[in-house]
């Protein structure tokens, strides 16, 4: 056996200590598995004296991350402080600028400093690796990056963000309104106290980056990722989708053509027999299409200490076989700087759901504003009154170009028929 | 950019010149993404002078395959040939004794032969690679071997034939008998004119012995697989199934404690919340079960040119990254060797059926037979006249040791009153 890899692990939450008893419970299968034993040596964290019910004592204490980062005795180290800069950032600069592989769980960090901190790794000859950024503990980036690597990707896309998920699973099976059931996963601690980051696509959105840059070989584009989350998303919506064969879903797409890259997070409509629709609860799946392999689809646990240390060390496990190459699976250089696509062109079909006045001439109206924008209605359903007398119609259009679809409610904006916000929803296509 | 990845090629069957497609459409980024273009430089099948609607002019054909595995241009050699033995394995000798690396769709051969050619592999320092040899373009071999690495896996089963998979479906889809839809699928070409290696759970025991040894680090033991294929499900049984909330998949299914390996190719019952319930068709699909993990689940297609391709080529990716190390994970002298387990023990929920003559007391003998095995009995149902005049038995059993199962079924063995095998399926647990 030859020597271990040595691990400086900066944070100590429950991911934190979550790799700490997974090497501790698995480490001789890993030593047979990586080829050598993966040892932490040092941790450094905000509270020395919390019980973690994890023995601290054998390891190096060290207050200061950036000094962890240079640790002597350590080879690679892991950061699971969080948040896009700060600290973390620091603590990542500090590794890779001393030549240790560094390995991440920071989605934040790694969609909007991804690119320098991989020009750090290249330039060291070292490991920059963050399977456990995206999906948890589904191996998709090494799906992506080498598994799915002979295939130009049409698309990728799937189900990113746990919390969001629940909320729509729950939504569907209980028919109750969005505000209810986040209130709920709030008391029961399956959403944050302050959930906007999750509800409000902005997780998914880091993650999706993150996805497009290895699917395309593009330049990570965080802010070019277009976010809409679910809370406008009302029991009805399900229903109504439920009715026509769809379940609702918050979904990070991206694809690319030749001439720019496109990234969104949007609730969508599901078709039943797509695997996306059977993806429950807190779980997580990915979809990536490639010219050759088809349809690729990866599912497991998103978040959660477990799977998130199970994707930590996987990573600790590639770079103690040797066995990392260029954290974008081609060197930076080699990346497109694609500008964001143009979405008006795009073709598909799309549900559009309106909160109308019971009065006269409302449905004329909605109808008139489709006709003029040129969208062809395939199906409409309006319903009886809700709870507060108004009225809800439902549309499903036939495929056409996304531009009429947006031309037609910005003809309805500020419409006083309208009491709330118009929904629009794209339909999945096969 | 260095020298390319210099590739032999044996075998141009439909696989076979997909992966030279491949390779032609997109080399380019291939060659961005491993770092070198893969460059496929000589070539071998049977027949030089077939149209295969690609230009083989430019490769170097070479009528002896053992004389292609010692081609001296050729870095790595790729073996599309099939079959567990005969030429298939000579080249993989002959390659991997020249020095050199070998990847394979072969699953016959690496089930038998895949501990000796790992030896070959290692004592060379080269790669042998066969992720096209397990569900096809999944990337499953990937994801136990380095995705899910950090894991003790507590079982991995999963749907392997795509051929088994297509007949159930369409069995349900239709309410008709196996022998018709088969009968069918051989017509349209989903099926082999001799269906037996696919539809009596030889290929699938062939690919569950493979995930069996990387997924428990232990050698691999096909003869110890214990196999049972579909031939025996009848339209009532899907039917049964799906009245009480399961579909019937042909699973094959693996785990591991100290004792023993189990290893199992069965029909079984799979409740429709589990993911495996919804895989379709000719679709594969791999769950691995890990102890920080959970439930990773991988789905794709299981088998045809472009997929399978997909798979051939990114391991001639990862031989080009020089990101490969043993072919089982760990090396060969690090597997254990596990007897095959002991199956009495196994506790779980059954789903019998017996098609019996419509005469008194049948019922009685039946239950009399469970009730000597100690087999305790959830739900039966008797449904009138079958067309031959029998009637139709189906059992749902409590919880229970899987001996007890066997002894009432022992005991009926040889009765006059079944007018056929009885069939037996587990029902897949959670």
């Amino acid at each position: 056996m030859t020597e271990p890899l040595r691990v400086a692990l900066a944070g100590l939450g429950t991911v934190g200590a979550g790799v700490v008893r997974l090497i501790d419970a698995n480490g001789e299968l890993i030593a047979r598995r990586a080829g050598r034993p993966i040892e932490v040596v040092a941790v450094s964290a905000r509270d020395r004296s919390k019980d973690r019910g994890i023995d601290l004592d054998r390891f190096d204490w060290v207050d200061d991350p950036a000094e962890l980062a240079r640790h002597p005795g350590a080879d690679a180290v892991v950061e699971l402080v969080g948040g896009a800069d700060g600290p973390a950032l620091a603590l990542a600069r500090a590794a890779l600028g001393a030549g240790k592989s560094f390995v991440t769980a920071n989605k934040a960090m790694v969609a909007h400093h991804g690119l320098e901190l991989a020009r750090a790794a290249e330039s060291g000859g070292v490991a920059l690796k963050y399977e456990a950024a995206v999906a948890g503990g589904i191996p998709v980036i090494k799906g992506l990056r080498e598994g799915a690597a002979a295939n130009v990707i049409d698309r990728v896309y799937g189900i990113l963000n746990g919390t969001c998920n629940f909320v729509l699973t729950k939504m569907e099976a209980e028919g109750r309104d969005f505000a209810e059931i986040l209130a709920e996963a709030q008391r029961l601690g399956y959403a944050e106290a302050d959930p906007s980051t999750d509800i409000d696509g902005v997780d998914a959105a880091h993650k999706l980056s993150i996805l497009a840059s290895l699917a395309f070989g593009a330049q990570p584009a965080f802010a070019d990722v277009v976010v809409t989350g679910i809370r406008n998303v009302i029991a009805a919506d399900i229903a109504e989708a439920a009715a026509l064969g769809y379940r609702v879903r918050l979904l990070g797409m991206a694809d690319a053509d030749g001439k720019g890259l496109f990234q969104r997070v949007q609730p969508m409509l599901v078709p039943l027999d797509h695997p996306l629709a059977h993806v429950l609860h807190s779980t997580n799946a990915v979809v990536a299409e490639g010219n050759f392999v088809g349809r690729l689809f990866f599912q497991g646990a998103g978040a959660g200490d477990g799977p998130t240390a199970s994707a930590v060390v996987a990573d600790l496990i590639d770079i103690a076989r040797g066995e990392f190459g260029p954290p974008y699976a081609m060197p930076v250089e080699a990346l497109a700087a694609l500008p964001p696509a143009d979405s008006g062109e795009r073709r598909g079909r799309d549900y559009l759901r309106f909160t109308v006045a019971d009065k006269v001439g409302v449905l004329a109206e909605i109808a008139a504003a489709m006709r003029d924008a040129g969208v062809s209605i395939e199906s409409l359903m309006q319903r009886g009154a809700m709870a507060d007398g108004s009225v809800l119609v439902a549309i499903v259009t036939h495929e056409g170009p996304e531009r009429c679809v947006a031309q037609a409610l910005e003809k309805l904006r500020g419409s006083p028929s309208l009491k709330s916000e118009p929904m629009w929803m794209p339909i999945l296509s096969d």
